[in-house]
């Protein structure tokens, strides 16, 4: 097969097209053919266009002005400033060369649409650039602003990097046998570092690239890492694409070690998931250090990835390498979490891998997405798939916690609650607020400890992302909940310590959500031989952590410090609200492929406590009669 | 770890035991440490002495005599022929340096021997050389000449080798989580092609190499090979040994490119199978040429594969890898063929592949060992272990035989048997041999075309591999069956001509034993329009090849001739003699199971036509309440 050029072709297209089409230049940026043109008029039609052309040439195209006809963005930013009107409140402007785009945040962007045909349109002509109006997020999130920046600054490396993998991904498929195989690299029989190769005979794309964060991490250094140094992905270098289903550390975790040991190529993510898997890795290396570990990985290697990272928004299909197509789903999970639909050769194969999921509507998403296109084997994960996993639903699990709270509250205790930063914290934040706003609990402060207020901010930057009840409070200030002042962020070691030492009722979420490392641990061992107060567990304690540990009823624990080893006795209250999951019960589990369109052929279950994958596998054959196994880590099946 | 030093360690306990040892050098030589010494006294004694030190080190020792205390080979050589008497017939004389052995081949031993105390001591003490003196092969073998010549050659080349060898199997296991996988590369859910890799965290070992002869080969050129290219087996030089089992090409067949394509390391095999492997590799190259077609290799990389050939006794156990251990069992299937236990880590797991087994005592050997120190998972082949696969015992099938030829015989025709040149063939010729001599059939040339001649001189060269009755009369010139005159070799064209063209009863047994190619098939299209002739098959003929076919009553056939397609109707008789079978049937499978010492844990069926070796796992399951999987090809499974 020839290397087909599809620049010429995209240009002969053109021409027959609209011979004035003024195009000045025409280039591949990762699977996208861009063309850049002079014509304002192709430019103003560029949506129709592209997608006539799309089609003809099978490729994705996109139209962008060409810079020479636009207003420099220094002087275009003054332009703008100078025609929109004052009261609007503009809080930020920036551009989007990619797409013509000028980005206006406003506190009433109304103020500018409503005169629109005035406003809008005098934009257009004097800059020619496309104005974009949008409500200034309402809260300020240092992560988004800074990954913005970032890749503002390493344009000139991403332009070069996209045009070699568009090349790359023209380049013809390899003729011989097709196979589809998935290789269980990590999280497959149990729950943390997640990692699965799907290859075929043209491809070899790693999904998830997650760390167990595990207490007995000193002693199996290794046990902590997916499989990564075996054949299959060795050397990195050899790896087609990366795709991150969210920004959980078991899933993101050991991202940038790919970059630290050789691999080049693309990662595909939400925007959102990209935002907060820097967040919570660069958080990693903080704690790490901070607990004089040394984390795997530096700065550099996350900022690698950001300039590697290929952002898709549900729904959207692209070209990932030569034979697979790559579309995201809404998983439910938290924000900017996704299912994995692979689409492989012509017709030939499909792969959902669901990754973490959420088949419930929650206080932040919508339930997770279980129609596709087609789906010959579905991969999905069993955290909560137990015998006995029958969870509390989201209503009962806030009385719960309530309940607990006013309890703890009474006998003059305070409360602490692990967390992920992302997900449960949110959903926490918003049961206390609205619970301390209508009387149920009395009033108290709620700190916040670990990145929780910074990823709370990300979740306002996404608001597409979240369901309608949410995207609509949290955009307007004074009801926007997260914004309430009885959150209070903790930023400070002595600001911790006064915390620890007041006798004032007190509620504190804090990481980490396992209690493997993170600030929770001065709050525990603070409190932990004081019988007034309560740990609240209200997330997944996975197998190996000290969360699990003290959840199951241990008396006594041990912990490390300064190299020494610390008994401490547990005296402090220890319940669970259980109900607040970002994880799909057993029931939900079950609901979602009795309702999945199309029902897959196969079914893999990953992302579970060793038997219980097992157990789960057999329900799913013996209640739907679909081939259902539990690949262990090490294994390999082929699907096709 | 430290990396050991054995030898210095080996140089010590010599010291400590002997201190007048007179060594002159030590040296690591594969898995073994070598030592060289000038004292006669110590090499006289070397077994017992190596073995106490072996057991202090834990490592083979072999001690050899120091080069220049021995008489050059050409003077030593002189000296034996003039103390040996003439009539003990010698035919041959070769030093075997490596243990300080001259070899004497005669026709009447015994003269040398029974005055030994004599003659032997004499040599001993004149050449400084131990003479070993066995009885000079009944029948002359191009193979086993060239390749020990060949071997002489490049001695130097063999001697670094095994010196770099034996340096990386000293190095120290890496630390790390330990495990053990299997993966399928090619032979599993079906026959041919045989490959399977056994992997750690420390070794890679590639257990056979084959070829699939299909007639499909030329529309899907890949499917005659294993899957060589994917990322477990890549590069070659990552692998840290290979292991054949037997010299058929369905698992031998592709053995050299691995050298071809950068592979440098130690090839396990018994002597027969080497030698057998490569007049099969050589034979194949010619026949590819022959119809036109390109060998994927060359006879230099067959020499390559000789050069890093290590051979192994039945029963004797080799470090290979820095964590596996090596055992062959005889597998009672064709000459040489093994069983391979592989003893994984310090007692940590072991895994018997079967490779193709005979568990029957047959003409040619004995039945296939089934007992072994530990197995926790075996891997057996399936050819036919199908609901119907019973086989005739070896007498219906030589009944069956006779009476086919008499019939042809008696209709003016003759008979055609396609057979593999190894194993079959020689059956063959004792059941004809047999039959003519005691008048069950009448007199008639047995033409022999295609390297079955060779092959079975390469059987007479190693007696100790055949069972004790051909044994025996194969060392007694004139009760050798394969040196009846009954058999003629067909060495040229005009041969063949002349005997397509022949009106006599005749009987030809020609290779390939699938019809996919070889002499056979000229025989076959000068005879298949004949109704008077007969085409036998006594052998398992593969799904895809022409031989299927036409067992299967094809009554028309299509070959390729000089790049056209010729028709040809089949009208010879098609007849199938079974009970010849090198396989187990399915009695005989299930009876090597349940004599099994001891019991596997886990049983991987392979080696079997698709459905049968899942049928064949699921039998298992049931019968023997042992765990029972057929892999697919490209499946990895995890063992510990
Ligand atoms: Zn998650
Ligand atoms: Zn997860
Ligand atoms: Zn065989
Ligand atoms: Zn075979
Ligand atoms: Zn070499």
């Amino acid at each position: 097969m020839a290397f087909r050029d599809y620049v010429s072709e995209a240009k002969a297209l053109f021409d027959k097209l609209l011979p004035d089409n003024q195009i000045t230049e025409i280039d591949y940026e990762g699977p996208t053919i861009v063309v850049y043109t002079k014509n304002i008029d192709l430019f103003s039609r560029r949506d129709d266009i592209a997608r006539q052309i799309a089609q003809e040439l099978r490729r994705r195209v996109m139209i962008r002005p060409d810079p020479s006809i636009m207003e420099p963005e220094k002087e275009a930013e003054e332009t703008i400033r100078n025609i929109v009107p004052a009261e609007a409140g503009i809080q930020d402007i920036y551009f989007e060369p990619d797409t013509g785009e000028v980005i206006i945040e406003a506190d009433e962007p109304s103020i500018i649409t409503s005169r629109s045909s005035d406003v809008i349109s005098r934009i257009k002509e004097k800059t020619k650039w496309s104005p974009r109006v949008v409500r200034a997020p309402p809260m300020y999130s240092r992560t988004v602003k800074e990954v913005r920046e970032f890749l503002r600054e390493v344009k000139a490396e991403r332009k070069k990097f996209l045009h070699d993998l568009g090349l790359k991904l023209n380049q013809p498929t390899m003729p011989g046998e097709t196979w589809v195989r998935i290789t269980a690299l990590g999280g497959h029989r149990e729950v943390g570092r997640s990692a699965t190769l799907v290859s075929t005979n043209n491809s070899k794309i790693l999904v998830d690239c997650g760390m167990l964060n595990t207490n007995e991490i000193d002693e199996q250094p290794w046990a902590g890492a997916p499989y990564l140094y075996v054949p299959e992905v060795q050397p990195f270098s050899s790896l087609d694409a990366v795709v991150l289903t969210h920004a959980h550390l078991d899933h993101s975790g050991l991202l940038p070690i790919l970059f630290k040991y050789g691999y080049d190529g693309p990662v595909y993510m939400t925007a959102p998931t990209r935002d907060l898997a820097a967040l919570l890795q660069q958080d990693y290396i903080k704690v790490a250090h901070a607990e004089g570990h040394k984390a795997p990985y530096e700065s550099k290697h996350i900022r690698e990835m950001l300039k590697h990272t290929i952002v898709l928004k549900y729904n959207e299909t692209t070209d990932i390498t030569r034979d697979v197509r790559l579309t995201f789903y809404n998983a439910g999970h938290i924000l900017g979490s996704a299912s994995v639909h692979l689409h492989i050769g012509e017709g030939l194969y499909n792969v959902v891998l669901s990754g973490d999921v959420k088949f419930e509507r929650t206080w932040l998403f919508n339930p997770a997405n279980n129609r596709f296109p087609r789906v010959e084997t579905f991969m999905t994960e069993s955290t909560y798939a137990g015998r006995d996993d029958y969870q509390h639903s989201r209503q009962e699990a806030s009385n719960t916690l309530i309940d607990i709270i006013n309890r703890t509250f009474d006998r003059g205790g305070s409360v602490l609650i692990p967390v992920f930063a992302v997900g449960r914290s949110q959903e926490v934040m918003l049961v206390l607020e609205d619970a301390m706003r209508n009387g149920k609990i009395k009033n108290a402060p709620v700190y916040l400890d670990g990145m929780i207020m910074e990823a709370t901010a990300i979740h306002a930057a996404y608001p597409e992302y979240l369901n309608k009840t949410l995207r609509e409070s949290i955009m307007v200030k004074k009801e926007n909940p997260f914004l309430s002042p009885i959150f209070k962020r903790v930023e400070t070691k002595e600001q911790r310590e006064d915390i620890c030492d007041s006798d004032e009722n007190q509620i504190v979420l804090a990481t980490s959500g396992m209690m493997n490392g993170g600030p929770v641990m001065e709050y525990f061992k603070a409190w932990v031989d004081d019988s007034r107060h309560t740990l609240v567990f209200v997330g997944y304690q996975a197998e190996g952590t000290l969360g699990r540990k003290i959840q199951r009823g241990a008396t006594e624990v041990t912990l490390t410090e300064g190299g020494k080893q610390i008994k401490l006795p547990v005296r402090m209250a220890v319940e669970t609200a259980d109900g607040f999951s970002g994880h799909s019960d057993k029931r939900q589990l079950l609901a979602y492929i009795a309702t999945m369109q199309p029902k897959p052929h196969r079914i893999l279950v990953n992302h579970g406590d060793g038997e219980k994958t097992v157990e789960f596998a057999k329900l799913i054959k013996s209640r739907f009669g679909i081939e259902a196994v539990a690949l262990r880590n090490l294994e390999t099946i082929r699907l096709y």
